[in-house]
């Protein structure tokens, strides 16, 4: 069996199979010098929350190889895919020599790659895109050696509002621009709008609705970005413009991409050529609200799917049922999380459905540390189903979205969330969740 | 229409009742002077964490009477119901008179009182229960006034252990006794002993299997209490030997008592008397789990009753599934919640189950202020079906009970949970919630 790719989906289904299998051969080839790292742990690596870059690696390539007899072959790029005679070419790196290994079975985990588009002055020193874990340390020496002062972020989603706070947390001033009227596009609008606010009263310069220009450089070094509407001064600039599906190994053979250029796969995580399966940021997942395929690169996702396509791999037989589209992150103190369909998504299909917004609270109103929090629950008229949940709010609130997650996925209505017998006690809740309090609007 | 008791239920029920029908004549009487306080905030106060009693109050008698002309009576006790004619006989505490008012239809929300057993010298000064908003600001002014510095508590439950915070923070020394070989009897003693552990590293003297025989008093305060096996002094005692529903009222009517000697009621929240309905602490409710009758007294219960009867008794047709057995409290940093059923219920049925716990972190384990979190998941044996989870742990840890609540009502197994797209980013989790990790135990 060979893997291409030694982060969560490879090497989570690297060793699914070597618990089932003792002796089979396992080939690990990873084009970077790390296995298993946490790459949403960057931002907060960078902001010197995270002692060493080492805490971020749940396991070293030596582990896999001298505790759990996975041959994990680092700086080795796989670069060409012979699905016919089953083998794979490989760059050695180091040596920048190629060779061909044979496999049985292949597991593509080729994860995904941040967009960098073709703007002018591109190219010079300080600006990063975040991939791999050592993008992130190529970020942070470059903070360490040259004290940037003035930064610029480039797009206004997860990665953009997490470095947003790293930087600001270094004492930078920062500026975000995003083309979008609005940040965090996987929010309608009202919520990021409430995300918004609170960046611009935390000293983020936020400007919308700008689309990025070209770069201007000094002696290499960025000094600029220019955008449609005003030129801006930089010595760092994070790009935070999404990222795409590495899929392009399968150029030249039958294995067909689908969602978002992602890697066609069933919920067996399988190919669409025998013999050769996919998890990951590289590959497609079955979306249970949209009900049909999507792409989303989220380490929770690859970990599933490594442990999927591990259990397959080695002669079981299961199937991953699929993702509801939740995400989480923070900007400061500020929680935000979104599960389902949005506003915005209902609007491109035809179902009808319900909107319930409300304000609450995070502990009962009385008890220390009890923070603001607004609730965006959606159902389907007519039958009541949750399509979706969006919360903002202070400590405690977004977590709370697993409980919306979970109604999603057993397709709860909003009358059953009602009748929930969630937890409350003064510390942690008013008597009616805030969850609640928004489902007892929609029934 | 005449309610029996202004709190949660009472009022609840109320409040649905006028906005549904604002010509209706509706009456409440409550014994007490207070209506929909949150008896759950009381050790809270007591800690001084709430600046006023007031703040623990949602909705005052003169604000039922003049925003919703509901004309709420205090100090006005119900001594009798004759549900033949269908008058109940009240006594005007203030005046010491008794008159009787007729009704159309009665629902009785009398609540519950703390169990205060016949122990020789109980009558002291200075050894409270609590239930009423009245009895906590009753132990907060006799702790104003005689500043006492050494405390017992009998009873390690939920008001024992929150009592136990309370009084450390107010720097007494605490003792705190329990008959049973654990604290926290709705948990399985492998979970209580993390909790016990904790109360005795924070500087509570802890005695189990203590049985508790009597009090001494000098001068009309208590002095000490005396167990089987030592005598511990005490200027303050909090009796947390738990709670029994006020059904009394039903005392030579046909309504029925059931679970508990809780008032027997159907989802709809009627009694066996037509035209008479019960919720809140004194009725009961149906165990979701145990498919069985049980009683729980419970705010966020309560609530739900209060709500469901009052649809009905103005002219909807609403049902109330049922309870978990949810619970959440904590002590001090330590989060502790359940619900479900536990390992301990599950040894009086004939199920077969499976168990599994884990240790995990709270937040990635990188990332600042990441605590233990132990979560223990139970699976029906074949099927998978989650049948009940207990978490004890830091920061975060608690309110994790809200997804196995909600798995529970949907009927999920344990590799529906490992499914589940749960949120996931440094701050919130690690990649693999604790919930999700537990679950993989059991498939």
């Amino acid at each position: 069996m060979v893997v291409i790719g030694g982060d969560a989906a490879g090497m989570s289904a690297a060793s699914k199979v070597r618990r089932a299998q003792p002796d089979r051969e396992i080939v690990v080839f990873e084009r970077g010098k790390h296995t298993s790292y946490a790459a949403c742990g960057m931002p907060y690596f960078i902001a010197g929350l995270v002692d060493d870059s080492e805490q971020l690696i749940a396991r070293k390539p030596d582990v896999f190889r001298e505790k759990q007899n996975i041959n994990v072959r680092i700086r080795h790029e796989v670069i060409n895919i012979d699905d016919e005679s089953k083998k794979v070419e490989v760059r050695d790196i180091e040596k920048d020599s190629t060779f061909w290994e044979s496999y049985d079975e292949l597991l593509i985990a080729t994860g995904a790659s941040p967009i960098r588009p073709d703007f002018k002055g591109i190219g010079a020193d300080g600006i990063f895109g975040l991939s791999t874990l050592q993008t992130g340390i190529d970020v942070f020496e470059y903070i360490n050696k040259h004290s940037p002062k003035k930064a610029v972020i480039v797009g206004g989603g997860y990665i953009g509002i997490e470095m947003a706070e790293a930087l600001l947390d270094l004492d930078m001033k920062v500026t975000l621009f995003d083309m979008a009227p609005q940040v965090m596009l996987t929010m309608d609008k009202d919520m990021a709008d409430l995300i918004a606010e609170y960046m611009q009263d935390s000293g983020i310069e936020l400007y919308l609705n700008e689309k990025l220009d070209r770069f201007e450089s000094e002696n290499g070094k960025v000094s600029s970005v220019i955008t449609d509407q005003r030129e801006e001064s930089a010595d760092l600039v994070i790009l935070g413009m999404g990222v795409k599906p590495n899929a392009e190994l399968t150029n030249g053979t039958a294995i067909e991409t689908g969602a978002k250029g992602a890697i066609k796969v069933n919920k067996k995580l399988q190919s669409t050529v025998p013999g050769i399966w996919a998890a990951g940021d590289c590959a497609e997942s079955f979306h249970l609200v949209k009900n049909e395929k999507t792409w989303i690169a989220l380490g929770t996702v690859a970990n599933k799917h490594g442990l999927v396509a591990g259990i397959n791999l080695s002669g079981g037989d299961i199937e991953f049922p699929g993702v509801c589209g939740t995400a989480i992150t923070k900007f400061k103190d500020l929680e935000i999380s979104r599960t389902g369909l949005s506003e915005k998504e209902l609007e491109e299909t035809g179902i009808k459905y319900k909107i319930a917004k409300i304000e609450s609270r995070t502990r009962s109103g009385y008890y220390p540390g009890s923070g603001k929090i607004t609730v965006k629950l959606i159902s389907e008229e007519g039958s009541g189903k949750i399509l979706g949940g969006q919360i903002v709010g202070f400590a405690g609130s977004a977590k709370r979205i697993d409980t919306i997650v979970t109604a999603i996925t057993a397709g709860m209505s909003a009358q059953n969330i009602v009748d929930l017998d969630l937890s409350y006690a003064p510390p942690f809740s008013p008597v009616w969740d805030p969850v609640q309090t928004a489902a007892r609007r929609l029934v």
